[in-house]
């Protein structure tokens, strides 16, 4: 039984790129984070050496940097469309790329023309997809931290015999999330208004959703976004749960009726939820 | 000669204490991470491996969670002065306490009573140390994340035979500021107004001053500090130099009038300046 | 068209179990990290809000320390597997189970009974996955870090438009290595053995290929894997190209053959590679 | 009352150089990360904008690369004095450098000539003071992880009203200690020897003291590198307590006699001690 070379690809991971449009004295300003990872027959690249089929990391690096001012950056999803078209289509060998891309936002520092102030935590992501089976195309938002500090349960679970937790009917939820959504196929989407939508309506549903359980929230949270983004095809929600531990002050001969908590590290439950349109 | 115990303490680091004022549907939360250090007269403990003298750092977490119940937390300030105070007052062998928090923001999300989204990257500090010599109260921000699209320069500089730097009139600032000040004696300072007049003094004097170094930029923001807040006595800047560096698109046939930049990691600038009242 | 809940999946993330077999007063101590993620059909609780078919994830984490001291812990994938079998089997409404495992090295100092000394950085990982198609067991080692100061070119690429990279026949090669492999199905393999034999394996192979280029030295790293190691099916490599530059000394009238170089953060190259066995 | 320029100083910090000694086929390597600051009458620079003063901190860069040529590396310790005179003798304005490095360890892969694997997680470090008072050397290491899995105890501690914590006679004592110690004026010392020799006995007295506290083993181990090695002036340890909570399994009917434990991340004690030479 033969030895052989399965899956492969190879790119340039997190080229930090930054573009000022100064076409006027009010500057606008994006920040970005790229990687970019081809796929091609690059077989002898890695069983014989020869790389005359590899265009270099190097190159994709450069590529960035050079379609950042030849092409513009505007939307996110754009300008990784643009780069995995161009690797697919004007560099022989590649017949895949996928393109992540991280944007950090800044606001204007008091409406200033040039002076800015990072916001955060989270951060504006997208990802396209080329392939011999077509383009696909994602958006995503990572590290929107949210929390509930009352309107959720935890009850009436499976109980086995290492079960120790008490069921609640007020806690907090708090959590990190990772979203990440495709598109469905077509590329004349308003990437940028579907971004405002979809940060918009998982915020209000995280909200106003009363919890039964993350999971529930999740759910809730997808399908509004479904619903109210008929551009999007499916949702996955990656969610960390960041316990926060009622203490017991009873020792100290106070009562805590649910105001003093105890944010934990690790362990931490996690949620991983896709929603989906039927068929 | 001989070998002897030299300067030493102890304490609890990173408390992460959640709290809820729920007097009303409209809950208040505070979100903090507090370090607790006690100093005093601990030989025995070194040297002869005699505890009773030594408070468990388990207890100095246990008075952090229940002083946000007994004590409350308003501003971190004052939050920090009473556990400083109890752990130097109440526990006998205490004769100093390092207290030093930092404070992450929640804001509402569309103005809900119980739903927040977390605010950043950066964060308010405060530190309070009581001992022998009195009491001194800082305030802090750190991970103000700021950046300017032009309006600073670097030129003019000092040169030895291991310089190759260009002198430029337009390139892009960034810092990541970490920020510590201290008030002057006294405790019936206004912490939040002071606060956040520090904080809207150190963007309105990066963004307005045109930049003819970040030590400049550092001088001036420290300097309308202590001008707009009297109550500080002096203040400490720290400055990475994010540096943005233009890249080269000649090989590309491409123009770069300040429009595309590589946002590196390391090495990077770092200032330290010191603002200070006379005397 | 309706929206449908996908996949989904919960889980404890990162429970931190340290067991002591003491039996004897020599100590033996293991150190590891344990994620655990069930599947199965838990639409009621994501939908309905019902939680009557969840196993809380604390219930999870609790597995895992009762676990620690009903099973022990020998080998990893042993232990993996029997946690993951116990949700399938145990827990009604779960039919499937992945578990992640990683283990932290510790040595004894000086051979002591009971003095142990961290030992890094790379990390001994295995993955349990049990779902109804079968059961699989994969083995691993992240942050595994290799250089070499000579033997490796990168030369005879493919050049475009956007490649300004010098080739290269004496370059530095670094790469921080995440290893996963695959074993064939049947559970009665050394798994010790074959975790010493690839870390030993990868470790020589990487020093003595002269490397054309990382994607080479990947593939002659994986096939030698698979030729030493039967039970394993399948191997992915996972190689961040730690690119070492070298400085242009000349401006201070120095030359550098090949001796200073500058080790660089971001962007890296990102090279994946899955060798595996034929059919 | 004036506003006045304070405390100040600038540089480059993390320059990461990477030097190779290829004099003979079996190549030599050194990992570095650099860290300069210099100090003298900078207040032009900060109040006039006036930088004629300021050597660029991309030049001081360039010298850590063009030194690891000329100077080459050899003991951190000798390259940090050769940069830290050099700005303080060369550069006109600097009066004061303080120069910090980083030392990665490689070890050699199966005694290979020129292919390596990096050892850790601790790190060597060395900080070189040069300023108008004189030159100060010291040396140190970080994140050297120990742990003992028994004796240690931690009992007839002070309790007062917050007091929860159950004494023990044995428990899990686990540290992650950064050492920092001065050498005795003079520069004729063995920083390798003297390296190794402090490594040696930190370990060796972690382990083979029976510990009545975290705070008795630190003494005891200052106590010895003082005593062994007669170079060093005094000896710095901060060293936070890696928490291992014995995991209560009496729900799951099983007895836990020291055998399964939680590793804790936060919050964690944190104990500094300095131990000297008297006078």
């Amino acid at each position: 039984m033969g030895i052989v070379l399965g899956a492969n690809r190879y790119g340039k991971a997190e080229t930090r790129v930054f573009r000022i449009v100064r076409d006027t004295d009010r500057h606008v300003v994006r920040d970005l984070n790229v990687s970019t990872s081809l796929s091609g027959d690059f077989a002898a690249a890695h069983v014989h050496g020869d790389q005359g089929q590899v265009l270099p990391t190097d190159t994709q690096k450069n590529t960035v940097f050079a379609f950042a001012k030849q092409v513009g950056i505007d939307e996110i999803e754009d300008f990784g469309l643009a780069l995995a078209r161009h690797f697919v289509d004007d560099v022989g060998p590649v017949t895949g790329a996928d393109v992540r891309i991280e944007e950090y936002a800044w606001e204007r520092i008091a409406d200033h023309d040039h002076g800015f102030c990072k916001r955060g935590p989270d951060v504006r992501t997208a990802r396209v997809v080329v392939s011999p089976d077509g383009t696909t195309v994602g958006g995503g938002i990572r590290d929107l931290v949210v929390l509930k500090s009352t309107g959720s349960e935890f009850a009436g679970f499976l109980v086995d015999g290492y079960t120790t937790l008490a069921p609640t009917h007020d806690r907090v939820l708090a959590t990190s999330l990772t979203v990440q959504w495709t598109y469905a196929a077509g590329e004349g989407h308003d990437w940028g208004a579907a971004y405002d939508a979809v940060r918009r309506t998982l915020l209000d549903r995280f909200t106003r959703v009363h919890s039964l359980a993350l999971q529930q929230s999740l759910w809730e949270m997808g399908r509004a976004v479904l619903e109210t983004v008929p551009a999007i095809a499916s949702i996955e929600l990656v969610a960390p749960n960041i316990h926060h531990i009622a203490v017991d002050l009873e020792p100290f001969g106070l009562a805590n009726d649910g105001e003093v908590f105890h944010v934990t590290d690790r362990p931490y439950g996690l949620i991983e939820v896709t929603v989906e349109r039927e068929g």
